[in-house]
């Protein structure tokens, strides 16, 4: 369709000032945080409301247009990219928060709302939404519930599969679909919402989202705890877990990261320690207190050689900023930073752990790993330069070998980042070929025409 | 297909010894717990392993065979009622606990395996599998999986859906089929172990397992609590949840089933109370007692008359035994016990109590309430006697009223007992015909033949 008919087909939908075609406009929207070259969209659009989304999927369909959601751009496997010649739609227009409700412990929301702006809202009436993506400050509710992204807080309190309780989306016909509700128990029909979470957009464009709330913690507590070997502080994971306590977030750095971080804001962190993990644990003050003792005496069983504990929130908030530094830190080394989350069960943590030594050993490659141990999902974070082809080459390899890896560990290609562009030619490796025709066929039949977000997880001609 | 040809075909299949097709038999496999008439299936099959059960779903979609999935019978909406003609499928030789894994927090079983004997073997490994369905003694997982079970501890622990991290099942072709996996955060492929919960058996038939354990709580408290009015009770409820405590079970129970409960075991109810709630609290120990404080507070602020807290197992057992005694009670009352499960955010339990109040004064129904009223799932249980077609005729039209009452509340038709037969036709009311139309594509894209448990949630012909 010639650029002159794609716009006269939007226009008269979402308005003139929605509609973007210019170059800029269109790179600017081409590419998203994936390390994936982009493609350029036809037209960038911007619904300001639920019936002209409804419409935007609508004309797509009819007009056989690809159809790529956009929320905050952070995806990091390609799940944003557009198809060349589709269309980006964007759902910055649609941000409102419709309820807080507190006596039922729920939120309803437009799929833009920025995730941390949801989360200082919620906590502001005196409840809690756990899931904390890294990329919480820009990233949406919707790219969250599209991803089922995870976060630093997965080990105790799940992920944002865990909190949608409903939601609505529009079909390729443009007609809204209803799923789940605002009760906790809810057995009415198929379990849409749940298929819709971590569907990276393929089955549907969602309008609506219900999210489950809980009380907050009373209390919590940061350490510090610092390691001289990363196979100590990785069975000191494993025996936190085994030891029947659940942190609210567990995490690990290596010397390399460590060392980085420090570089990129001096902090104090131990540049000659081999590992560090940055615990917290929360709840009942008293249980604050049991949970912290056993971590701390858990943590010197297995050879820390040191615990800090933050003692007031100001130590609290550095303990954090060091993990929040972490890829920022990285990113800035080298010219491409590729940040991997394959997963394990969290007992083979120190297995994994090793694998990747000796993976950054064989290629001679630098990786930085640090992430969320506890629920044993790592980012092992490859520091290169993609114009450089022979280490390109290397990196595909390890990347290659670190997915074998966590497969043979009994784990996934991905905990948290999607499957996206990125690793869609790998899944049947760990799902099999049936697990990908059934999805194909869902998808087929949902999606005839193969307009939503095409080529993303699910393919046409998958294997 | 005659019988002496259908047994021809199962018998090299499952053996001899694991095929049944007397009258007798098929007419103890025809029925389930739901007030509905049953279904004479031509043949009941017990697989003994995952390559029969591959084997059997294949010969069924091969020669255009119904089968219908059972593992306990219990089904409350007629789920496990097989067509006329079609296969009857038992899960009660696939009854093996695979792994309970302590380190990684995870069991892996097969269908059958009973519900109760599942959660006693995870305590026993020092862990907690809290769904806990009132079946749960007969109930297995593969059942709860299919129906999303509920039971008591739905308000702070939730429902079977929040237990599932992965799961095999066999599609129509008896290709098996894997979703999700052992690690906490998966996001590899669409959410098919999520679609797969609650779908009650029309999208594929299941293999295997993976339940998320977690660690148990340390301590807990039950109380119980008099009031002299039904309001009184219900606000009491919604003023715990407001107040930002989440006990593991807030239970309530009408007058009606208090009196027919202490007339089934004298247990020491007081028979003159218009309403009981039935309370625990648990966690670190510490958390309990300002909980159990707490919600003591608020009940006698909502005008409890009198507050028992179980001072010792004996005590503690006692409260739920009375509370286990409510179903079995009420339905030696009547030949016919219609146990309905319509569900309504918490806040709106005093509402939904006095709707009910006036639907039985308007039919001239007995109706006795009990059931979760921490999560919004009453069970208002109609007695009646079917065989009376007049009052069967008064029956069915409460039910409606029920129905539309707890939309009306925006609520959900059901909370926990599936939409089976029983259900089917009102579901329109509720998620809209976008929805069923969704689900129905789904549904003939992985079963183009409609073999699976047919006419049951996703109909070919909905609305």
């Amino acid at each position: 369709m010639s650029k002159n008919n794609i716009e006269k087909l939007f226009k008269p939908v979402v308005g003139e000032d929605n509609v973007m075609t210019s170059e800029t406009d269109r790179y600017a929207y081409s590419y998203d945080a994936a390390v994936l070259d982009g493609e350029m969209p036809a037209i960038v659009v911007r619904p300001e409301n639920s019936e002209t989304l409804g419409e935007v999927v609508k004309l797509c369909n009819d007009n056989g247009l690809p159809l790529t959601v956009r929320g905050g751009g952070t995806n990091l496997s390609g799940g944003t990219i557009p198809k060349p010649g589709g269309v980006v739609v964007l759902t910055n227009s649609m941000t409102k928060i419709l309820e807080i409700n507190e006596e039922d412990l729920y939120a309803v929301v437009e799929p833009g709302v920025v995730t941390a702006q949801l989360a200082a809202q919620v906590a502001s009436s005196g409840l809690f939404y756990p899931p904390d993506p890294g990329s919480q400050t820009v990233s949406t509710i919707g790219g969250n519930v599209a991803e089922n992204a995870g976060g630093l807080r997965g080990l105790k309190y799940g992920v944002t599969k865990d909190y949608v309780m409903g939601l609505e989306f529009f079909d390729t016909g443009g007609n809204l679909v209803k799923a789940g509700g605002k009760t906790v128990k809810c057995v009415t029909g198929l379990n849409l919402s749940g298929l819709m979470v971590g569907s990276e957009g393929t089955l549907g464009v969602f309008n609506k989202i219900i999210l489950k709330l809980i009380p907050p913690p009373q209390a919590a507590k940061s350490m510090l705890a610092i390691f001289d070997s990363v196979k100590a502080a990785s069975e000191a994971v494993a025996a936190i877990i085994a030891g029947k306590i659940l942190p609210a977030t567990l995490e690990m750095m290596d010397n390399f990261t460590i060392r980085t971080v420090e570089n990129f804001r001096r902090a104090g962190l131990p540049t000659d320690a081999a590992a560090l993990l940055l615990i917290e644990v929360d709840g009942h003050p008293a249980q604050v207190a049991d949970d912290a003792a056993r971590v701390e005496t858990i943590c010197r069983e297995n050879d820390a050689r040191e615990l800090r504990v933050a003692s007031d929130q100001h130590e609290r908030n550095a303990i954090w900023q060091a993990r929040r530094d972490a890829l920022p830190a990285l990113a800035k080394l080298k010219p491409t930073c590729v940040l991997e989350d394959a997963t394990v069960p969290r007992s083979k943590i120190p297995a994994m752990i090793e694998a990747l030594e000796l993976i950054s050993k064989k290629y001679q490659l630098t990786i930085g790993t640090f992430g969320h141990a506890g629920d044993g999902n790592l980012h092992p974070t490859i520091l290169t330069d993609k114009r450089d082809k022979k280490e390109w080459e290397k990196v595909e390899n390890a990347i290659d070998e670190i997915f074998d890896c966590a497969l043979g560990l009994d784990g996934t290609l991905s905990g948290e980042h999607g499957i996206g562009m990125a690793k869609a030619k790998f899944m049947v490796r760990e799902v099999g070929k049936a697990s990908l025709d059934y999805a194909t066929r869902i998808k087929a039949a949902v999606d005839p025409k193969n307009i939503l977000n095409p080529e993303k997880m699910v393919r046409r001609n998958n294997g």
